[in-house]
Parts: C-alpha cells; sequence; structure tokens
C-alpha cells in the first residue's frame, strides 16, 4: 500500500493513496486516535452529492456524531463571511475543541476546512479528503489553508497541518474530464521541480485509463512531501519552489472572470512562460522545454494566451501576489529538468515579455 | 527594569515592564530585529485619540512605514468582519508578509490585532503594547488571541504569541477609572491561584496614585507568565486555571446588555461564586475566601449579583464557554489561597447553587 509519510518538526502526519482506500476511514481515523470524538464533515454542492452520504453513513455507524457543512461548489466559497457561516453552523451544532473537521472535496474545500479547523477554539484536528487530481498530488498535504479576498488569493491563512490524509484515486472517476486534467498542471510541475525521471512517465500515461496508478500519485506526492519537509513555513526559500509556473500563472488565473480559466489551465500557461523564462536567464535547454510544453498540450492544457487578458492586467494583478515579496521578484527558475532554483534577478519587463510570449502559437 | 521573559519552546520574547516605556519602542523594536519593515498600527477609537498621534510620529521618524487601522472601541470590534475589514485594509496599503502589527490598546485591540497578525498572509509578527489593567497584565501576555460570534466570545481564534510586549503603567493615567478598578478582578486571580503573599500587598495599594507601581505588575504578569510556560496550549491543563472565577464570571457577562458589567465586574462576582464552591468543595477556609470578597470590595469590584440577570439565562450562557470540555463541566478551585486545582466533580446543580449565592449580600 503506498503512504506517503510527512516528518516535520513538530508533527507527523501519513498520506495514504490506494484504490478504495475511502472505505478504511473509520478503521484509520481509529488508528489516529480520533474516533468517538464529534466530527464536522465540509463538502462542497459537487462532491458532497457523490459522497457525502457514504462518509456520513460510515461514521454515523461507527458512532461518531457527526455535522455536515455544505458550502456552494467553487471559489467564491473561500471567503471569511463562509468561513463565519460554517463556524457559526459548527457551534450551534455543539462542536468543541474535543471535535474534528474532515474536508471532503477539492482544493477549495480542503483550503477552507482546513482554515476552519485551524481557528475554531483557535484550532482542532482535522482530516482531508481529496477529492480531485489538484487536491490529491498538491493542495492537501503541506499545511497551506486559506481563504481568499477580493485584493487576491490565499492572503488570509493559517499553517494547519492535517492529521491524516486519505487518497482514494477511484474517487476521480466522478471528476468532469477538465477537472480532471487541469490537475495534471500541478502533477508536471513537481516532475519539473524535482524528478526528471518522472516527466517519461507522464508521457506515457494513458489518460482514458481511469483511475491513475496510486504509484504515480504517491511518488507525486512524495516531491512535495520532501519539499514541505525541508521548509515547512516557507522561510528557507525551499518551498518557493513549489510556485514554479505559478506567478504569472496566478496573475493570468486573477485577470479572467471566475471559471474561465481553471487554476491549472493558468498554471500551465504560467509553466509554459516560466519555461520560457529559465531558457533565456538559467539555461535550460531548449529541447527540455519544448518536452514539457508537448506533455501540458498532451494533458489537454492551455499553452498560448487568448488576445483578450491583457498583459497590463496580469501584470497588475501580479504585484499583490503573495510572492512579491517587499517589492522583490522572486521567480522560480529550471537550469535543466528537476533542478529548480529561485532567481531575484529578472525585472517586471522579464516577465512582461514571457506574457507576451504567450500569444505566440508553439512551433 | 522590570522585565517578564516568557519562554516558550518555539518562541521566547520579553514583557518590559516600567514607566515611560512607551518612549523606548523604537529602540525595542529595533533590539528584536523588526525595523526597516512596514507596520500596521491597530488601535480603537479610545486609545487612538490618546496615542496613535505619539506612536505614529516614533515610527515614521524611525523610517518604518506605516498604516493606522482605527476601530470602534468595544467588545463589537472583535467579529470576523471587523478582521476582514482591516485585513483588507492592511493589503491595500501595501502590507505584505515582510510587514508587523502593533496592537495599541485594550484586551479587545489586542485579541483582535494578534488575530488579524495570526491569519495575515498566514502568520506575521506583532507587538503589544496593552493599554489597561487586564491587558496588561493578562490577555497581552500568552498569545490568545480571537474574536466573538453571536453565540459566545473566544470561539474563534489562534495561539499567536506576541514578539515583545510593551507595557508603559503611565498609560493607565488616560483609563477611565470604572476601566481602571475593572483590570483589578484579573490582578487579584493570579493572587488567588499562585501567590498569596501578594494579596497583602494588594490589599496595602492606594488605588489613588496613579500609575500603580511598575513592580506590582511585573510579579503580577510573572504568575501567569510562567503559567502559560507550563501549558502554552492548554493541554496539560494547567494553563486552565487562569479559568478561576471565569466559568460563572463569562456566563454573567453573556448574560447582560453589552456595556452593562465590564468584563472584570462579571469576572468578581464569578471570582466570589468560585471562592464559594472553594469552601463548600475543596477545604478552602472561610477566612480566606473572605479576605478576597473584601479585596474585590476595596476595589470596587460588585460581588452581588442583580436580581434582573436570571440564573437560568446564566447556565444557558455557560453551555457554549469553551471550558465545557465534551460535555464535562471543569472548574477551577482554590484549597487554599495560592494552590489552584481544576476539579471535575462539581455539577451544573452546584455552580446553579453558588450563582443564586452570589444574590444574599456578604456579612
Amino acid at each position: 500500500m503506498p503512504t506517503v509519510s510527512i516528518d516535520l518538526t513538530h508533527c507527523q502526519y501519513e498520506v495514504v493513496v490506494e484504490e478504495g482506500s475511502l472505505s478504511t476511514l473509520v478503521q484509520r481515523l481509529s488508528d489516529i486516535g480520533v474516533t468517538g470524538k464529534k466530527c464536522a464533515v465540509i463538502t462542497d454542492t459537487n462532491v458532497g452529492a457523490h459522497y457525502l452520504a457514504k462518509v456520513s453513513e460510515m461514521l454515523t455507524t461507527a458512532g461518531v456524531e457527526i455535522s455536515t457543512h455544505t458550502v456552494q461548489a467553487g471559489e467564491g466559497s473561500k471567503s471569511l463571511s463562509v468561513v463565519e457561516t460554517v463556524s457559526r453552523e459548527m457551534i450551534q451544532a455543539g462542536h468543541d475543541r474535543q471535535s474534528f473537521v474532515i474536508a471532503l472535496g477539492g482544493g477549495v474545500v480542503g483550503d477552507l476546512a482546513g482554515f476552519v479547523a485551524s481557528i475554531f477554539y483557535r484550532g482542532i484536528p482535522f482530516v482531508q479528503i481529496p477529492t480531485t487530481i489538484v487536491s490529491q498530488v498538491d493542495s492537501s498535504v503541506g499545511g497551506k489553508t486559506g481563504v481568499n479576498t477580493p485584493e487576491g488569493k490565499n492572503l488570509i491563512g493559517a499553517f494547519h497541518q492535517p492529521k491524516l490524509v486519505v487518497i482514494d484515486p477511484e474517487m476521480l472517476k466522478t471528476l468532469p474530464n477538465r477537472e480532471y486534467r487541469e490537475g495534471y498542471a500541478e502533477v508536471i510541475k513537481h516532475a519539473c521541480i524535482r524528478d526528471e525521471a518522472m516527466v517519461a512517465d507522464l508521457e506515457q500515461l494513458d489518460l482514458e485509463i481511469l483511475p491513475p496508478p496510486a504509484d504515480l500519485l504517491a511518488r507525486n506526492i512524495a516531491i512535495k512531501a520532501r519539499v514541505v519537509e525541508e521548509d515547512e513555513k516557507e522561510i528557507s526559500g525551499t518551498r518557493a519552489l513549489l510556485n514554479f509556473g505559478h506567478t504569472i500563472g496566478h496573475g493570468i488565473e486573477a485577470s479572467v472572470p471566475y471559471g474561465e480559466l481553471l487554476h491549472g489551465e493558468a498554471i500551465s500557461l504560467g509553466t509554459r512562460a516560466a519555461l520560457y523564462l529559465s531558457v533565456k536567464h538559467a539555461g535550460l535547454p531548449q529541447e527540455q522545454a519544448d518536452r514539457i510544453n508537448a506533455l501540458l498540450q498532451q494533458y489537454g492544457l492551455p499553452v498560448v494566451l487568448a488576445e483578450s487578458i491583457k498583459t497590463e492586467t496580469i501584470a497588475e494583478k501580479m504585484k499583490t501576489d503573495k510572492k512579491f515579496s517587499a517589492g522583490q521578484i522572486k521567480f522560480v527558475l529550471l537550469k535543466s529538468l528537476g533542478e529548480a532554483f529561485v532567481s531575484s534577478d529578472l525585472t517586471a519587463d522579464d516577465l512582461v515579455e514571457a506574457i507576451e510570449e504567450l500569444r505566440k502559437p508553439l512551433n
């Protein structure tokens, strides 16, 4: 059974990656000592329709007293007002510091529920059951939780590590095709920054066969896990490597009406831009950049920026990005596939040039 | 110069207690390495009127780029919506993860500003400049931050330790008399749970002479500091001793319209109730209880509960108190002055009896 262990200074937890692992939830909760307590299950309208009844029944049968909290699917639920609504529902349902939270859903639910858990009674345990590729390989691991404000994404939040992450690749079968494919932008990112060999595996993967191999997911998660272990709170800079493709990607994501581009689609564009800058400023061989761009296209991810998205808008949106530390641009580049580093040498003009490059079709 | 050092597992900070220490703020910030950064000063309408100009000028003169955020004075500002307002103001003012927060005010400002600091960009440093007795000896030390919901007090929050606490007893001179006196309920609490000798000092203190001796404040803060060091996150139970007088006190506070009873006044009533239960169930000598009740009266604090405040209302409000862990009542009792412990033996009926006792005049 593939399990990725996350060993941090002040805590340790397991990421279980196994087909059918959802059915083993109660036993795993028992293993880490959180059954017999009250539980708030937080999900969204999409995921809840598929899995809330099953999860609720498993917990109730095991004698866990539960309340369920279903938020509207979509990024709009990552707000302080939804945090307040869910927290108050939990108080009214009788939860206290002995309770725990289950986040059942994708990245939005994980970030929201994790943040609620981090501030409810000044912090209660939470368990992640991520149901999308993005949340399985990326956002459910590492303890970053938070919500958005109109000014930007994830500007309000907390570091709050889960007690357990249960990943069941079977759950990906209910994911719409576009949401399934967008997640691979993060999978490809992990391969780019730390594991060249995985690029070949991804080139071989047949996207029509679901679920994807648990082993591949587990290896990809392990890349994130090792980075988080090295730099849990983004102090040394190692964790910043996970921002590869994200500086310009977030800027693009913030420049379009919600839903027009999925997160992974924006990151795909940001990845192409980062590859361009890596070739120009960090010696990344052009053929390696070409290989990743081809891989993004193989996964149905966009690599050409629509004319309707203005460069000035993207540049403006990037300014409120958390990665613009004290005004200085820190940008993740690749020296070669698998070898990323943070550069402080790029200028705003370099970024604009890379955005313009995205308007050209790939050769 | 009296300084209380707080040594926790993952951090250490100083509580400076000295007349005139406000004027040394910039040097002290420099000592802990937070000048040269951007600072958000959070205060309220009362305290801001007295001290915001001075603090702003000191920081600006020292080259610190500041923004100021003045919330309405009063408990109503401890809400998630005010958290959102202040956070968004800070984003719009250009703050980022390199910024820090100064909490300039009493307990409400400290709890609010500390919580904002804990979730802004997933946590930035903050400095406390407490301006009331309650916040100086109690809430500014120990890292508990948070806000209220309509269901109860402090149910949403975080543990976030300040980097520095600057206490200037001179600032107490601008405090209205009633607010000054209410703070002594917490001072008396600290003496009750850990330091019988301080009771005599408090009996000798002349309330008409302002400011009170820095040394007395520092010794009182040290009691809280040692308890927090033993149990930072309220796990072992030691920290729960600080709840002496607070279980029934919070219930009373929540049962009256806002402003009718100040926090310390409600705690004074809760203290009398806890003394009654300590005599009855824990062997506290009656004369020791009498001595504390006399001290509360000496400080102008209430010890008789108004008929208009119904026992059933108080009992109902106590149920959503965080101290009602998983339905079990944990109540702090004294075996003797200076020796507190957490009892699980009391019933809801015992608490009702103690509340009823508060309706009788003291002999």
